[in-house]
């Protein structure tokens, strides 16, 4: 087996405002509720089929945090990575499946896919995109919601280079969801 | 008449990178240009179809300065009012459609109206965002090009407050690039 072959693919699964924002400066996403709560039963806008495709989360200590607040732990069993640089124990039971690394983007891919992982959901900001400017991300589905919050966390981040992508396909929902899937093009 | 049926409509027809830049920091559509060479001939994204339907257009300084590089002048007869506090002589030649205001949008916008404007088509990052916060844009048509460029100047700026949109409508078109068009929702 060669090397290629164990590396993961890496996904990017996201909502963001027509204005690029994942969340407000604080950290608030009460305008995705609001969104969401426009979204007819039992459309969840091909969250569950993504899921289902994914063996590992990768996020951010930010999202972490947020997913913390939820009513329910959303993974179930599936492992989750937490990249982090806090020591600090964090707040609230933490179920076994979670873990902590302080590794590059490049580091925790390579152990992941020697660990088996297969295909990586990324989330999250900042982790998104340190994974875009290592070069990792393969492919990103993104949500746009039809709203301009003006400020807050952004999506995207500085990047050496372009990345250039391949449209793979969209669709429009009659809820006024926009949603793309993209294939990142690595650079030669 | 009354005076509501003295303002015109004012829209935005614009491409962005996926992270939502127009232009590179220095200006520069590089980027853009690039993409647009991948389009069939004769397909224009519904661009004639909107010019049109506009009878004037609003853009800032930078916008005009860089549509003066083009090889041939692109709005024909169609006035165009230059939104400039820079009192300087524009270089090269400046055809007699042109004139340049120091208004604010609104003032603009009405006067216009009175002016019998009926369509305008507002361009350029600045002024598209003094426009939104300004509550005076009806409709946006946003062409996404399938690129990440990690920096430049943005489509979207600050609000003082969230700007709710509709979604009317997308293309996806083959070669890559994905078209939305929203009508600007105005608050209570």
């Amino acid at each position: 087996m060669t090397q290629a072959r164990m590396t993961p693919k890496c996904s990017v699964f996201i909502a963001t405002s027509l204005d690029g924002y994942i969340a407000r400066d604080d950290g608030s996403i009460d305008w995705l509720e609001q969104a969401n709560a426009s979204v007819p039963p039992g459309e969840d806008c091909g969250y569950r089929q993504f899921m289902s495709s994914v063996d590992t989360l990768v996020m951010g200590r930010n999202t972490f945090d947020l997913v913390l607040t939820f009513d329910a732990w959303p993974y179930g069993d599936t492992p989750v990575v937490v990249m982090t640089h806090r020591r600090v124990t964090p707040p609230g039971h933490v179920p076994p499946s979670v873990s902590f690394s302080s590794a590059t983007p490049s580091e925790l891919v390579e152990s992941l896919g020697a660990n088996g992982a297969r295909h990586v959901y990324v989330d999250g900001g900042r982790t998104i995109q340190s994974f875009l400017a290592a070069g990792l991300i393969d492919e990103m589905t993104i949500t746009v919601i039809p709203i301009l919050l003006g400020s807050g966390r952004t999506l995207f981040g500085a990047l050496e280079r372009d990345v250039r992508l391949a449209h793979l396909s969209t669709t429009a929902y009659d809820f006024g969801f926009v949603q793309s899937r993209y294939r990142v093009l690595k650079s030669a």
